[in-house]
């Protein structure tokens, strides 16, 4: 293992979450709040700590897969330790566990909280636990990537951790480009949302903290009725913007560097995804006609919910809890779904789930024809045979993944749909489930071992389970 | 598409069933029931119209996988036509969807019943309705195959499109001395738990009847409390007896004719099959403790429900819909575990979760060492590549088809639970599932097109998918 490098970039990154925390400590002393020192407190150890550890440069040593893994893993465990310093300094979270949680729950851009009362807290708080959605969303790495030089495979290692997708691909040759070209269209897209929201009249402050929700696909509000007492507009507004932020960057990519509309509505992963979200708005719409005013409500909080879940931002306008059962399903399905690869989004993704469609007919087919050889193509272009058996893989994970989760949390002696939507809902990075943690609820009654639990689903969702596994994993540690 | 061969062979599953419509035949004069005329008019059905259309010899034509499949799914849809007949006639079922649902669930060795009152029905009804999953249990094809001589690849075809696990193999050389041999076990196995049963009391009609239950691992019982009436020591028999019959079969194999007790030890399914219940049933008497009166209470209910639900035969001795969540839960997980290949029982089967975990292992070992090639061993043996990669394929079909099929059933609005467990416990042939169609209810609520749902389900698990699927797949049936 190259511990060298490891702790070099662990201290980068503080340095960055540094950069990210002044923010907060700006709002602080806009709105002349106390926790002002407590953020100031935790910039300076980011900062001062992360640039102590960061001064000596590794050798020329090796950096192979497995250190991508770790570095990723780590950053995000070192990142959100670091986050979680001012809820607890300050008081606004005294609780240790509690307060890692929401803030593993925020860069992970799950939004499951454990806050029961989200409008006691101040500000520079709010905007913080906002703000670390939008961190998480395009990735800590991939802005590394955009700013830093790197050596070797470094950086593809890094990129492949951290982003999401059955096979990530560079947009431009260069990858640092790539990274850089990925966050100038996330600040673009969070820009022109924020614009928006503020032509509807909404406050600079609420405008900025939902947008940085709505675009890391996060989910955390500052009401505690989430987005349900914002007018209709500005519900829709966020609508489109979650559909649009769960969309693979590449779309846009091709739409405006690439200059080609063709190719951009050419990806069928993007096809698919809005199909899943039209077929599931309407058949919510139907299915849950009665639990609505009028045929605009309707269509108004079903398309919402619709949006929010298979994104995985986890915003709600309505108690989808109290829908009938066929709705709740189709949302639970969702929840796994996910939005696009290269997304903000988590869950599965559609690719692998069109993926999975796709060989599940080649096998059906070959059945029939035992000696036809068939690719599964997508786009126009051939899926190679590793990135369709590493889906399968992926599936195969996530199910085994889950299911001990499950059973873990289940002997926290919650009822059964509580038990296995926590696990569905932070894993795929939504934030509520249904029953008791439902979207009028939270997770502040889980058990502190249930908690651990979840957030390593969160982070285990968030960075595609194997980094995760590995760093816990002993045959990683020992040297070859 | 071989449309001769199969009418031919569906002839013959037809003179197969009239054989086994003599018994309750018999059962019917013996206690002097009015249902003797329906069940001798179908016997006379099955007779007559198997003979006439088998009548002609199927030419030489061509026989390959797809015509395997289909005669299979074709056979078994068949089957359950005619089983359901005397319900039908005799009025003790008159609705034919009802009628129809509870023999697709005999034979499938399912279990799920319509009926709120089963003692209500006469000996001969009850006797044919256990006896159909006995029939089942083994297969009607792998009987065919014993009894009748095939030509080319046929029995292969068959053998594969009937017979549960990964890769389906000969015990000896010849496939019609397996399929013997594999009845001779069968057929043993059943006579000494009838015999034990007689042993502690039981009246002969009762021994048989929960004997076919038990080794077609099917759950129909013949009192409305299912086994939880029976004496302790009944309840343990039949507990050892359900777990036998869950184990891959080669087992006896190998400790009878193939006298190698190592051999017999040495595989992996059945010792992994064993800790899977021995670490099941430990978890839930420490879970439930407060739902039983004394240890041996505890061990008794516990061990009777996991060897019940592992190996998907359905017996209850207690209500578990009223034990904690994680009991519940690792019932749930049992579910889809299911039992060792090549037994009777249904589910995903141990071998291939055991080869879904080497797998994943595999996966993340190669993280670690990309140029490293490892093969995924099992009891002694290298698995091959193709059998892995089927065995993930499977998995992912078994996820969309449970997905989809809990999607249609969603719409008939019963609760979460109940939903998503009516199809877990009809896929994997299990019977009773959790909430309103837990071990005390009955699948009697549901609609029309939920029940064909089910049914649906129920013929696809016990086939492993892809008989089923083929069936009603439009390429099938174009010719080439």
């Amino acid at each position: 293992m190259n511990h060298e490098s490891i702790i070099h970039m662990i201290g980068r990154i503080l340095q960055i979450e540094a950069v990210f925390l002044v923010l907060p400590i700006i709002v602080a002393i806009f709105y002349k709040e106390d926790d002002f020192f407590s953020f100031l407190i935790v910039f300076l150890i980011c900062l001062v700590g992360g640039g102590l550890i960061s001064l000596k440069k590794p050798g020329k040593s090796a950096f192979y897969a497995r250190e991508g893994f770790v570095m990723v893993a780590l950053g995000w465990l070192v990142m959100s330790l670091m986050g979680c310093l001012p809820f607890v300094l300050y008081g606004d979270i005294p609780d240790f566990t509690a307060a890692f949680f929401e803030t593993v729950s925020g860069f992970t851009t799950t939004g499951s909280s454990i806050l029961t009362d989200v409008e006691a807290l101040s500000h520079a708080s709010l905007f913080w636990r906002s703000l670390t959605h939008w961190i998480g969303g395009m990735g800590v790495f991939v802005f590394l990537l955009a700013v830093m030089p790197m050596a070797g495979a470094q950086d593809m290692h890094l990129m492949r951790s951290e982003s999401p997708g059955p096979d990530v691909g560079k947009l431009v040759p260069k990858l640092k480009n790539t990274a850089k070209l990925l966050y100038q269209i996330y600040f673009a897209l969070t820009l022109l949302l924020v614009g928006l929201l503020l032509i509807t009249g909404m406050s600079l402050f609420e405008a900025l903290t939902l947008s940085f929700g709505t675009a890391g696909t996060g989910g955390f509000a500052v009401k505690n009725s989430s987005i349900a007492d914002y007018n209709a507009l500005q519900q829709i507004i966020i609508s489109v913007f979650m559909i649009l932020f769960g969309i693979n960057f590449n779309f846009y990519y091709f739409l405006t560097v690439g200059k080609s509309i063709k190719s951009a509505f050419k990806m069928e992963e993007v096809r698919v995804y809005l199909l899943i979200i039209l077929a599931s708005t309407g058949l919510i719409m139907y299915n849950a006609r009665e639990c609505f005013g009028s045929l605009f409500d309707s269509f108004n909080k079903s398309l919402f919910q619709v949006s929010s879940i298979i994104t995985t931002t986890g915003f709600a306008t309505a108690d989808f809890d109290l829908w009938p059962t066929a709705s709740k399903t189709i949302l639970f399905i969702l929840m796994f779904i996910g939005a696009c690869a290269g997304s903000t989004g988590g869950g599965i993704k559609v690719s692998r789930v069109v993926i999975l469609f796709k060989s599940f007919h080649r096998e059906l087919v070959r059945f029939l024809h035992p000696r036809l050889i068939k690719n599964i193509h997508s786009s126009g272009r051939v899926i190679s045979r590793e990135t369709v058996s590493g889906v399968k893989m992926y599936l195969a994970a996530y199910v085994i993944i889950y299911m001990i989760s499950v059973l873990i949390i289940s002997f926290n002696d919650r009822d059964i749909v509580t038990t296995f939507t926590s696990v569905a809902a932070t894993m795929n990075n939504i934030g509520p489930g249904l029953a008791e943690i439902g979207p009028v609820r939270n997770f502040a009654d889980f058990s502190v071992v249930s908690k651990w639990v979840l957030m390593f689903d969160m982070l285990a969702g968030r960075l595609e389970l194997y980094p995760m596994l590995l760093l816990f994993a002993p045959a990683t540690w020992r040297s070859k």
